[in-house]
C-alpha cells in the first residue's frame, strides 16, 4: 500500500490532480521518473477502489527500462513462483549436456513431474533432439480487383526476380533477419502472402512486421496493389491453425527417447505396454474424437512455464503448444517416445528478454543474448523446451497408467 | 547472486552436501527452512553453472506458502511487469461499473491498445457481456472388451438414475462442486465419459479430477469397468479442441458493444467500414484460409497477460483465447463489435489466486476470494476479461484498419 | 443420338421453338410428354453443341416419376457400373445374418478390395456393429438485437415447456418424426438452433426442413425474432465439420470385428503386427499431422458406392465418410479392428431410394422402404454400410501393410 | 428378374455349380462371356435372396470393357437421373463460352436451383475464373531408426541432386505425369513425403500411385529406407484434411461474378444485401462456430452431381467439395460473390471418363479425352466445375435469403 504519508508534497500534487481527472494514469509519466510514476498511480488506484496493493509494488527490475520496452501504465510487477527441474540430458545440435530448466508456474506438482521426466530420460541416455525448420512468418491480405488481376498478381508474386527485390528490400530493414520464401493463398478476391523469414536469435515477430512493411511498400510501387491488414491471419499469430502445424512457424523440432523398461518402472511405476497404451488411447484416439489440434497430454504446462520464466510471449503458448507425442514399446521391450513441436516461436534476444529475472533464467541455461554464429542460441533454446515437453509427457503419461495399474491392481485383489 | 559469505556455517554445510550430490536439489527443504532452501538451491547452481542470479531471489511473496500450494525446488520469483488498462465499462450480469484491467506482460504496446480498446468501449456506453454456460470438465477413457458391452454401458451411463448416483458420489468429494452432465463419446473399443460440473468460484480443474476419480470407482465397483486413464483427451484440457468450442469448457461468455461513428474515427482513426472490413478478411476470411481454430486478431495476448496478473493457469491461454470476432456496420452508421469465448476457464480462489501479488489484482478487480453466493466472482472474472478481450480487438483492428487507410491517402496522394 | 427422323411432325415442331429460343429447355414438359420432352432436350443440345449423344437416352427407369421426385431438366440417365462384394457376415442389432453388398462404382478393384474383407470378416465370425445415436439436424440462425435479449432467447429456448410446444408444433408437420433435442449456440449477436429429429427410415433433410420452418413460426410468434436463414450451417449438412463428428449427424455406428492370425496371413498375405503399425502410422498419426476430420483410408470409396447404389445422397458422402478407424493387436495375437461413423446419414423411404434400379439395391438388402417397427429399415442399413466400410478399410491397410512386407523381404533378399 | 427359363442348358449348369458354392460370385467370369456371367450372378443372388432384380439388368454400357477397368463382380448397373442446367457463361483461360452442366442426381430441385444460378451468372456477364495450381500428390510414409537419421534423410530429400534423381525415375512410370516437388514432414520417428505431380488431362492418382512407388524404390536403394506404406495419409485422399486447402491438391480453383442488383431481385427475388448478410452469418461465422472445414452452403451438391456425370470418382467430393464462399455488396450496390476450391480433383481421360453415359456428359461440355496441348481439357473442366459450385451456392444462398425476406415481409405486415 502506498501510505499517502510516504508522498512527497510535489507527489501529493501530481496524486491529486491524477485523482482528480487533470492528468490521466498513462500521462503521468510525463511529469515524473518511472518510479514516482508507479507509485502514484498505484496509489491512485487504491484510493479510487478503496484497496491496498500489498506486493505488486515490490520489484526490483528496472522500472524505467520496462516502461521502455515492454509495459505502458505500470503499476508494479507480478511474481510468478519460480522452481528448477533437472538436470536433464540433453543431445541436440546446439544444445548439448545437462541442463536444469528454470520453470515459472503457480501449477503445484508441475515442477515435480517435469523433474521426474528428465530424470527418466537422462537415466535413459537424454533426449535427441533436432530442428527441421527455423523461419518466422507475416501474411498481409490484399484485396483484388478481380481474379484475372489476382492470378496476375499471384504470377508475379512467384516470379524469381520479384523474389529477389523483395529479399533486398525486406534486407534493409533489419541486420538479422533475411527472407527466405513467400507463399501465395487465395480466397475469393483477397491474396494472403505468407512470408517467411530467418530471424536468428530473435524470436522476430516485430522483425517480420518491419520487414513486411517495407515489403508491401515495394509491392504497392511495382504492381500497385496495397493491403487490407498487414496481418491477414494467415501468419498464423497466437491462434491454433492448421496452417502453423503444416508450413511451421517459429521452430519446428522433435525430441525423442528410447526408455529402458527397468527404468519406466522404477522411476515412473509403469510399464511400456501401459503408458503406449495411454498414449495410444488418450493423446491420439481421444484428441481424434475431439476434433483437437494438438496431440499431446499437457505440453501447454511445460511451454507457459518456461515462456515466462525465459522472457518469451506467454501468448504463443498457443501455437507452440501444438503437440504431436508417439509412445511405442520397441521389439526390446522398451518405450520409444516422441514430441514433435511443429511451431515453437522462441528468441534470446530483444526486449522481452532482457528483463533481469527473465534473463537469470536464459543465464541457467547459458542461452542468454545472441549466439554465436548468431541463431544457434535460439536455436538450443528451442531444443531445451522441446527436451522438457518431452520430459512433461513422459512424467504425466507415466501417472496416469501409474493410476491405471493401480487401479487395475485393487480390482484383482478385491 | 549468493555470496558464500552470506551463508552460515550451516547453511555452507547443507550448500557443499547438495554441491557434493549427497543431497539432491528437491530434497533440501528437509533440511533447512523454505527462504534458506531457495538461497542454497540458487547458489548450487551457480556454482554449478557458473553464472551469477542477479534478481530471481528478489522475491516478497510468501515462499512458504508457494512452495506448500504451487511450485517444488523453488530458487525464487520471475517479476512480470505489470500494467494497467481502463477504466472500461462493463455492464455484465456479474461485472457492473468501471474496471482498471490488470496486465502482466513484457510486450511492449499491448497495455496501451488494450487501454485504447477500453477509451472507446467506454465512450460508447460500455461493453455488454453475458454469460451462456460454466461448466468444468473431466473426461476418463475406458477400453471395453466389445462394441456389445460398450452399448450396454453407454445405455447404463445415460440412465437418470445413475447420473444421480454419479452425481452424490460426486458431491461427497467436494463442497462446492455439482456435477451438471455426463456425456459418453464412443471410438472402436474406447468410452469416453465427458462429466461436466459446476465448481463456483474455483477453476475447478483438481475439483473435477477429485470428484472425477470417485465417480470412477462407482463404475467400477457397479458396472465393473474401470478407466485406462483419467484423463482421456475429450476433456479437453490445455490443447485447443473443436469439443470445447462446441460444448463449452469453463465460462462460455459474449461480450458486445457498439461504437458510434464519431468516436471510432476520433479514438481509432479509423472507419466502421475500414475495420469491419479487415475483421472481414482478417478475422474471418483469413482464419478460415488458415484452417484455425479461434477467428480473431490476438485474444490470446490480452488473456495471457489478464491470466498471469490475476493468478490463472497460464496453460488455459490456450482454449481460452479460442475466440470468434465480429465486426458489422449497423443501420445507423456505427460499428457492432462481438467477441465470444466458449471456453473460458477462471476461478477466483484456489491456490493459484492466493499468491501476493495476483491477490492484488483479483483485488483491483474486487474479486479476490470466493463470491456472495458462490460463483458470482469468477462469472464477474469472466466477464471481465471477455470485455478486455472486446477492447483488445478492438483497438487492434482499429490500428491495422487506420494502417490501412494511412496506405490509402498515401497512394491517393501521390 | 436423336435423328431428326426419329422425331415425329409434332415433336419437330417443338424442337424448333426450343432450338429458336421460344420455348426454354424447362418448359419443354409443358408441351409435351416426359420422354419426348427428354428426347427433344438431347435432340437440341446434340445440334446446339454439334455432338451425339450415344448412352444417355437409353435408360429404363420411369421418367415421370424422376422428373417428379428427384431431377429437372432431364436428358436421360447415367448408367453407373454395379458389383457385388459379398457375403459378409454382420451380428448387429438389426442386421442380423449374411448380406452382399451392392456397389456402384467407376474405380477398378474396389469391389474386388471390399470382397476381401468381406471374406476377412465373415471368416473371423463377422461384424459386430451398434448404433449409439440417430438424429437428422437442422440449425436455423437468428440475427438478435443484442447480447441481452440474446441470453434471454437462450433461456427461452431451453425451458422445458417450450420444447414441448416445439415438439408438438413439428409434429403437425409429419407423422413419423420427431424432435428430439435443441442445442442452442451463440456467435456475437447470432443464435443458432440446432434441432435434432429421429426422422425413422427417412433420411430425413426434407423432414426435418419442413419441421424447423413450422418451429421457426412459432418462434417468430411468441418470441419475436425470426432467422436469417433456415440453415445456419450448425446443422452441419454436406461441409465436414467436427460439430457432426462430437454431436453426431444421421447414425452414430460402431462396427468392430477381432481377426485371428491366420486369417490375417492367409487372406491378408499380412500380419496383424505389421497392419496395426500401417493402421497407426497412417491413419492415425499421417491423419493428425495433416489437420484432417476423418481417421481412415477409404471409408469414402465405400460408402459413396453403396449410396451411389441405394439411393442414397451422394452429396452426404462427405459427413457420411469421416471415420476413425482402429487396429490393435491383442494378447492372444489376433488383430482387433474397428470403424466409428459419427455421422451416417442414411434412410430406404423418400424419392430417391423409389428408383427402379436403386430400390434393387435396397432390395437385396432386405431393407426396401419402412421398416416394421418404423426406423429399423434405416437402421439396418446403417449398420450395413458400416460393417462394408469396416470390410474395405481391412483390405486396403491389409494391402499396404502386405507391399510394406513385400518390400522389407525383398529388401532382406538382396 | 432373370426368369431360368431365359438361361441356356449350359448356363444352367454353371448357375448351378455358383448356386451350390463350387463356383464362387467372383469366379464366374472365367467360365463364361461378361454378359452371361452378369446375368447369372442376378439369378443366383435372386434365387439366394428369395428377391427380384426389376432395372440392373437393364444396362446400354459396354460390360466387357466396364469390367476390365472399373468393376468386379458386376451384376448390372444403377441408373442416375440426369439432368441439365444452363447455359452458363464462362469466362476462364481454357472455358470460354457458354456451358450446359450435365447433373446426375436424385434431389429433386438440385437441377432447377443451379439452373437459376447459371441464369444469373449469365445475366451478370459471366463466371471469371482463374486455376492457380494443378497438382496430384501421394505421401509415403517412412519410419526411421531415430531422430538423427531422420534429419539426415530429410536434408537427403531435399538435395537439388535428389529431387533430380526422382523426376526422373517417376518420368520413366510415365508419359504425361511430372514430379513437381516434394515436400518432407516428419512425425516422431516417422517421416511423410508428399510428393505432387502434374497429371494433365488425368485425374492422376493411379499415375502417381505408380510413380512414386518408382521413386520409393530409389529411395530404398540409394537411402536405405523403405516405406511402411504407400499413403502416410499426408497425401490427402478422401478425407477432408487442412493440408489439402492449404497446399491443394487436384486443380486448385477460384470462380467468380458481380451480380447487378436489379438481376439480384428479377432472379433470385432477393437483395444483395441480405443475401450477403446470409452468406456472412452461415457460410462464415456458423461454419467457422460448427468447426467445419469448408464455407460453403452446398458445394458438395453440385460437385456430386457433376462428378457422377462426368465420370469423376464420386469419393473425390469430400476433398473437391471443401469451398470457401464470400459474398459482398460493391459500392456500386451490386453482389460480389466467388467460391475458392483449393482442392478439387477432375481428369478428362482414364477409365472412369470411357464409360458410354459418362463420355456423353463430357461431350456435352467438350472436354472429353486429352486436350491439346495436355492438360488443357481437364483444367477447361476444373474451370467449369468451379462456376457451376458458383451458381448452385448463388441460387440456394439467394432462397434462403428470399425466404428470409418473406418472413420479415410477413411479420411487418401482422
Amino acid at each position: 500500500m502506498v501510505s499517502e504519508d510516504e508522498l512527497t508534497s510535489n507527489e501529493k500534487k501530481l496524486f491529486k490532480k491524477v485523482f482528480d481527472g487533470e492528468i490521466s494514469l498513462r500521462k503521468i509519466d510525463d511529469h515524473t521518473d518511472t518510479d514516482t510514476g508507479i507509485k502514484i498511480r498505484c496509489a491512485v488506484l487504491e484510493r479510487l477502489k478503496d484497496i491496498h496493493f500489498d506486493h505488486i509494488l515490490d520489484y526490483t527490475i528496472d522500472a524505467e527500462e520496462a516502461v521502455r520496452r515492454n509495459i505502458e501504465n505500470m503499476i508494479g510487477v507480478v511474481q510468478i513462483p519460480l522452481g528448477v527441474a533437472g538436470p536433464l540430458k540433453i543431445l541436440g545440435e546446439f544444445a548439448d549436456g545437462e541442463y536444469h530448466l528454470p520453470l515459472a508456474t503457480t501449477e503445484g506438482a508441475l515442477v515435480a513431474s517435469v523433474n521426474r521426466g528428465c530424470s527418466a530420460i537422462s537415466a535413459s541416455g537424454g533426449s535427441r533432439v533436432r530442428i527441421f525448420q527455423d523461419v518466422m512468418t507475416r501474411a498481409p491480405v490484399f484485396k483484388m480487383e478481380n481474379i484475372v488481376r489476382t492470378k496476375d498478381f499471384v504470377d508475379w508474386v512467384r516470379r524469381p526476380d520479384i523474389f529477389e527485390q523483395m529479399r533486398d528490400k525486406a534486407g534493409e530493414t533489419t541486420r538479422f533477419g533475411e527472407l527466405v520464401s513467400v507463399e501465395p493463398f487465395v480466397a475469393g478476391n483477397n491474396v494472403y502472402l505468407r512470408f517467411a523469414f530467418d530471424t536468428k536469435d530473435a524470436m522476430g515477430m516485430n522483425m517480420v512486421t518491419i520487414a513486411t512493411d517495407a515489403i508491401v511498400n515495394l509491392i504497392s510501387d511495382e504492381f500497385g496493389v496495397y493491403p487490407v491488414s498487414l496481418s491477414g491471419n494467415m501468419c498464423t499469430d497466437k491462434k491454433p491453425a492448421a496452417i502453423n502445424n503444416i508450413l511451421g512457424r517459429g521452430k519446428t523440432v522433435v525430441a525423442e527417447v528410447e526408455i529402458p523398461e527397468d527404468i519406466i518402472k522404477r522411476k515412473l511405476r509403469s510399464t511400456p505396454e501401459s503408458m503406449a497404451d495411454v498414449n495410444y488411447r488418450k493423446n491420439l484416439l481421444g484428441s481424434a474424437r475431439a476434433g483437437a489440434i494438438g496431440f499431446n497430454a499437457h505440453a501447454a504446462n511445460i511451454i507457459a512455464a518456461m515462456y515466462i520464466a525465459c522472457g518469451q510471449d506467454a501468448a504463443h503458448v498457443v501455437e507452440g503448444s501444438s503437440a504431436i507425442v508417439t509412445m511405442e514399446v520397441t521389439k526390446y521391450g522398451s518405450l520409444y517416445c516422441s514430441v514433435t513441436l511443429p511451431s515453437l516461436p522462441v528468441g534470446t534476444v530483444g526486449g522481452r528478454t532482457g528483463i533481469g529475472t527473465q534473463k537469470d533464467c536464459l543465464n541457467l541455461l547459458r542461452v542468454a543474448g545472441a549466439g554465436d554464429p548468431p541463431g544457434t542460441n535460439s536455436k538450443k533454446l528451442a531444443e531445451i523446451v522441446a527436451s522438457a515437453v518431452l520430459a512433461g509427457e513422459i512424467s504425466l503419461i507415466g501417472a496416469q497408467a501409474a493410476g491405471h495399474l493401480a487401479r487395475a491392481h485393487a480390482q484383482l485383489g478385491r
